[in-house]
């Protein structure tokens, strides 16, 4: 159901020099499927992340937060599926400590530099016995070129795998950025995806990859959303390996601004390939708003478009029933707006002007761009020079049905 | 597939003296149903409305705030369904004026002295000649005892028309209030109704009438939800036509806080059916917030819970998957939520505490209130001692179906 995504070729994935990739079947929910990856990284790596703003974040989350403040020596990321260890309280944390404390030891190093990552359901503690038996055979496994059996681990309703890699010759030394990232409910923004890896060979200064990892989850994660629901969970992670040769300490370093974009690009492309995977879509939309007063506005605005089950579900139809997007525009919170400066077009069809129907707009206009499995809404606000574009899916019969099936 | 709600015995519904309702089928956007209702009101009934917050307001309601602001004397509602007059700029407020101009010449008022209302489609034009056409029908159907009929007239989405209506003596005199009310999608806070009326037969002070009709709404159309859309159109009225035997002119007069009482009661029983007959609706679920720091944040809570469409398709699957609770609680917006000091019950079962499930929670517990087609979620946050309530329903297929096809 997937739009227009398909697995990555594991040849189209760039390995990373100081990044090896090791994935176990360990049974933590179900039977013969990969669901523990181990990620391990050369000394002298620098790790940074951004995690989910929810209160009730999970006990992982808490974990990576401590680990990341302490020495920044990161070393391990261990992350699992079928179980997100949140709501799980104290006994959860200690899980995860535990976690790490096995990982540790089978690794010989400290337990505070590796990084636990959980996804699944939430309320439900670990089943400790079986990921910690599950950890020799994913060590075993550490390889380079790994990464689309890593893409495979991290899946929970995902039905394929996301991975996007690049590289390039950046300053004269060859540099490569592949990451791999899981949806596909639970997404929305502040940090949207629930577990995101980005890694590149190239060193990169601690601060300045903390920088960049936020710069990126911005224009990536934190732009797209299936249903509105933030996670407990999302956690999106920068390595910089340091194992190539490109240099990086400040942002006017030669090959810094072309590395930061690949990064961005690399997070783009997974951010968008967890909307085309989102529960049940069947439409990738791209919601633009222009002509804003201020980003938060046009932030507004546009989620508002992209969260109305209505205008969903009429995207699922296919039917431009384009006042739900009026309406959508109307109650997104901005208290003086003139709904007669607005315009909105679908696609290159100019659906609405001056508070109505542009006098040109045909149903059949509507219609057409409507069939398309690739839809853009734009909407002009007519208050600025403010700009923002988020991604979304539609709502169709299967996101109800994987919701309301996923534990069965 | 409405819970637990069932057509009003027209019996049921008492006359309240001064109103007279009368409908026609005027073949507005469906053949052979009541699609045009009007409303008489006798000389001297008090109006008072609330109207959507929406910026995209329908033309119907500027003309209604329009005319409430002029001399008061309003007698008589004009409402029709099939189109909302909405998204349809200036010549949609032409149409509006226009049929209060046909209702008020035959009628022999001032065409100020008309409400007009409209549900149903965004972004199309009234068909005015069928409209007018339909006048005389609804005219001469006038009557007190049309309570029944004038409730089925104003339905779009929804299954069963939604009436309540309440009789006592206060203060001596027999006095009466009776409403109707229409959902069924595109339901949430800042009136949640798409349309509701509500008359008594007390006189009561315009300023008095004003303060209650914006009191009612936020005891019961502002605290339901069904899709987390705040309509172009929701509208709620208040008629106190002042031919009975009460008269109200302040708060302290014998009888007003009864009377106050009985109306809001007319209200939460209409916002109620409107969540019982929300699109695809199978539960009737109210989401309790207590121990919040301020009314803000209990009702923030309240709508992040009301409003996941992930929470809301466990309830559909009746899947105690609880997590999605305690997810939605997190990314509510208050920053400095303590997940520790949180409680969780679910009916009468203890679901979550400290951060976690509680000790005594087994999963057959939370599958049993699961299973009923009423359900309480309670949350105490332990902040501070503000409360609120709101209802919403389930998320179902149907819903889907009903929006994917609605125009078709």
């Amino acid at each position: 159901m997937a739009v227009n995504l398909f697995s990555p070729e594991p040849a189209s994935l760039h390995p990373v020099a100081g990044v090896e990739l090791g994935s176990a079947r360990a049974q933590i929910r179900k039977l013969n499927r990969r669901d523990l990856l181990v990620i391990r990284l050369a000394e002298g790596a620098n790790v940074a992340g951004v995690f989910t703003r929810n209160r009730f974040c999970a006990a992982p989350v808490h974990v990576c937060r401590d680990h990341l403040q302490g020495s920044g020596a990161v070393r391990a990321l261990l992350i699992n599926t079928g179980c997100a260890n949140a709501g799980t309280g104290q006994p959860g944390l200690a899980d995860a400590l535990a976690s790490c404390d096995a990982l540790a030891a089978q690794l010989g190093i400290d337990s505070r530099q590796v990084l636990p990552f959980s996804t699944g359901v939430i309320l439900e503690r670990l089943p400790m016995p079986r990921l910690i038996a599950g950890l020799p055979q994913a060590i075993a496994d550490l390889a380079l070129d790994h990464w689309a059996d890593a893409a495979e681990a991290i899946m929970t309703t995902d039905t394929i795998p996301k991975a996007a890699s690049r590289r390039a010759t950046l300053a004269g030394a060859e540099v490569t950025v592949t990451g791999i990232a899981k949806g596909a409910g639970m997404i929305r923004p502040n940090m949207a995806t629930m577990l995101g890896f980005v890694a590149t060979d190239a060193a990169v200064d601690q601060q300045l990859l903390q920088r960049w990892v936020r710069e990126a989850a911005d224009a990536s994660f934190n732009r797209i959303t299936v249903d509105g629901d933030t996670s407990t969970n999302d956690s999106f992670v920068l390595v910089a390996s340091g194992a190539g040769k490109l240099k990086i300490s400040a942002d006017t370093d030669p090959g810094a601004a072309e590395l930061k974009l690949m990064i961005q690009e690399v997070a783009v492309t997974l951010a968008q390939a967890i909307v085309r995977d989102g529960e049940g879509a069947t439409k990738f939309i791209e919601v633009r708003v222009e002509g804003a007063a201020s980003a938060d506005e046009a932030s507004a605005v546009a989620y508002a478009i992209a969260h109305s089950p209505l205008v969903k579900t009429a995207f699922f139809a296919s039917d431009p029933n384009l006042g739900r997007i009026l309406c959508a525009i109307g109650y997104a919170g901005i208290d003086d707006l003139d709904p007669d400066k607005i315009d909105l077009y679908l696609g290159d069809v100019h659906v609405a002007t001056a508070g109505g129907r542009h006098p040109t707009y045909r149903e059949e206009d509507g219609q057409r761009v409507m069939q398309q499995s690739e839809i853009q809404v734009r909407v002009m606000l007519g208050r600025g020079a403010r700009a923002t574009t988020v991604w979304t899916c539609d709502f169709s019969h299967d996101y109800v049905s994987i919701n309301a099936d996923y534990r069965s």
